[in-house]
């Protein structure tokens, strides 16, 4: 098995090495030994600290081709005149060339993991796969965005398909309770719970999508999967906006995680996730950025130190240390999608974020965790590696030019089609 | 006069050459002619774009060196177990050593004013001047901060020193409604007047002023401020999280500027700020990052957006469009604090900054304006330019590594003390 070795790299306040075996941390904080020496590639990591990336719980990846195609403006104006129709004209080809760019933004910005929904997700699959990170995709179920036959052809890719790849996952993701109704949201629970996958779904996005439900079947979003027997431990719910205390206990018993992606809620007008009182509840919470479109970035570290500012901003400066919310965006999304990772520590996967602690934003280093998630910005990254390996070394991914000069060409050319 | 050209940059949609004589724009948006050319450096900018640079309407550079050293506790806690035992330690060579770490990381993320509020002046103002940026340095005067003998000194500074430099202006601080009474606040506002400075202060951060406020005066500190005959249009506010309606009026009627510092409320649990109240009652908003201990970097770039994410929260979707932050944190606060700068327009003065429009988050570039607001972080920078000379050039700044090294081993060495 390849062995790597991070030599003298800063983890827990001294500086270490650090043995990678193959796709996982093999010694972590324990000497090496000769025999571990022997036959590794050694990698100098004086001036550099290691911490976890982070994995991205809630996104739409190839929606970076619309980014900054549309702002500042009502969210049906938003949806109905500008995103619905650039999205109508969007090719498998297209797809695979947004899906590019937005694994390089997260790369460079220290995303190894996301949880996707989008269309022609075999391309995405690809595309994943052929940069090295990891990828939960969404395999969309709704009743209105496709025939029943659409439905019959995503279930049969899923049976068929979820098995395939060691860093590329499915999850069956039921679109919302408002695409889709009792029979076919227990369906997808079921398929899931057969396969061993994640359940993923949108979920109290906005005030719209509480009032509608209430005015239709008498509860919340969240009381409606507690009806259909679907929320459980299995579910990971993106958004989480508008829950009710009630919500919350529901959640936070079943043991279903919360997604929170504040800063396209933020952005469009949805409102503000209650943050302390969903910890309070005891739910699960993870971080996601939603599509580009919406955010306009791929950035965890700016969702993440929103979560940590809304969650303080009103007389709570103590409340959710850095390290917790550095969980809420590393570690506990990982656990969500049954990941064993997020962790830098013996038997998880080796994923992690290599710091350039020359940064002017990492110093003084009086603490680097409230540095990392306080202060820093994507440049402070200096390499990634996921699953052993390295994706960025020294800011540099392999073929950066290229993608992006062909993301841009595709985009101008599919908003003048 | 030095010529500088900038050679095909991209200014907005399309690719121009602009001249900069000495430190102001020469031609912008007008074809250069021979005579423009003759002796003039030229910088090739072809794939890069001009855009303004950041002017941070609020900050106290040199708590750079407290960065990370406490977070995450009550104000009080914070306050008195932390921040003040440490201030006390500085000395004006560890302030040097602070500002320099501050204004490095300023130009790094593309800010090329600061007002700031410190001890020991002389020694921030010497680094700004060495390191090629433009400052509005406040004099502190407040009444239980030293001696009154203190506040001669101080004014007798400000009378001496105000007109010294081109770049680095003072401004009179009195600090607060509650260290400075209503005979010295009065008497720091004709000193202003008498030499043409801005009178900067902190006003209505906190909930416990505004009530201590009430309690001891019967009024806001707004009202207070207008009852002393000082609100006006030279008066520059920093934070202002908690004004009443009538406390906005007074502002927008009295054309006083409110800088606002989101970043630094939130994360003290001081509140969230009534941007859109604020917008509508008409009073000219800017945007200061507050200090590093409390933010904890000084980029204008993170409060920016979170202004514009504040704006929108609830409902409002189209609140606040991308151009208006940017004007914000740019050219507001030039007007705030009269620097005739933060337009890239003929006359004004030459201060920008080069976007590398290969950056990933700037891709595709449907909308410049809108990737560069929401969308990237200072990785995307890839020069600066103030008072028509590089300060950074190809995200390099001269020295930097050892200004990140003395900063570092000065600010643990004080906390060892």
């Amino acid at each position: 098995m390849a062995k790597l070795i991070l030599q003298s790299v800063l983890f827990q306040g001294k500086k270490q090495d650090i043995l990678i075996s193959g796709k996982k941390f093999a010694k972590v904080g324990r000497p090496l030994t000769e025999r571990d020496w022997d036959k590794a590639e050694v990698v100098n990591c004086d001036g550099l600290a290691i911490v976890p990336p982070f994995y991205n719980g809630h996104t739409h990846a190839a929606m970076t081709l619309l980014r900054g195609y549309a702002d500042d403006m009502p969210l049906q104006q938003w949806l109905t005149e500008y995103i619905w129709p650039f999205e109508a004209k969007l090719t498998a080809k297209d797809i695979e060339i947004g899906s590019r760019l937005a694994v390089l933004e997260m790369i460079k910005s220290g995303t190894v993991f996301f949880a996707d929904m989008y269309w022609h997700r075999e391309h995405t699959m690809k595309v994943v796969e052929e940069m090295g990170i990891r990828a939960s995709i969404g395999v969309t179920i709704a009743e209105n965005l496709g025939t029943s036959g659409r439905i019959e052809e995503n279930m049969k890719f899923i049976r068929n398909h979820c098995h395939e790849s060691e860093r590329v996952k499915l999850v069956v993701m039921p679109h919302s309770i408002y695409l889709v109704g009792e029979k076919l949201f227990k369906r997808c629970a079921k398929v899931a719970h057969e396969e061993g996958l994640v359940l993923h779904t949108h979920l109290s996005e906005t005030i719209k999508e509480v009032r509608d439900c209430k005015k239709q079947y008498g509860c919340t979003p969240v009381e409606l999967l507690d009806r259909y027997g679907v929320l459980d431990d299995n579910l990971v719910a993106a958004h989480c906006v508008h829950l009710t205390q009630n919500d919350m206990s529901l959640m936070a018993d079943a043991g279903s995680a919360a997604i929170l992606n504040p800063c396209s809620n933020l952005k469009l007008g949805s409102g503000v996730p209650k943050i302390n009182q969903m910890m309070d509840a005891g739910i699960l919470l993870g971080i996601g950025t939603d599509g580009a479109s919406s955010n306009n970035n791929l950035d965890m570290h700016e969702d993440m130190k929103l979560v940590s500012l809304l969650a303080k901003a009103n007389g709570r400066a103590d409340a959710l240390p850095a390290g917790e919310v550095l969980n809420m965006a590393t570690a506990h999304v990982a656990m969500a999608f049954n990941v064993p990772a997020g962790v830098i520590s013996e038997g998880f996967l080796a994923d992690a974020l290599l710091l350039d602690l020359k940064n002017e934003r990492l110093n003084p280093l009086h603490n680097l965790e409230s540095n990392w998630v306080y202060a820093a910005d994507s440049s402070a990254i200096h390499s990634v590696i996921c699953n052993g390996k390295f994706v960025m070394r020294n800011r540099h991914v392999d073929g950066e030019e290229d993608i992006v000069k062909e993301a841009n060409a595709c985009a101008l050319e599919i908003a003048s089609r």
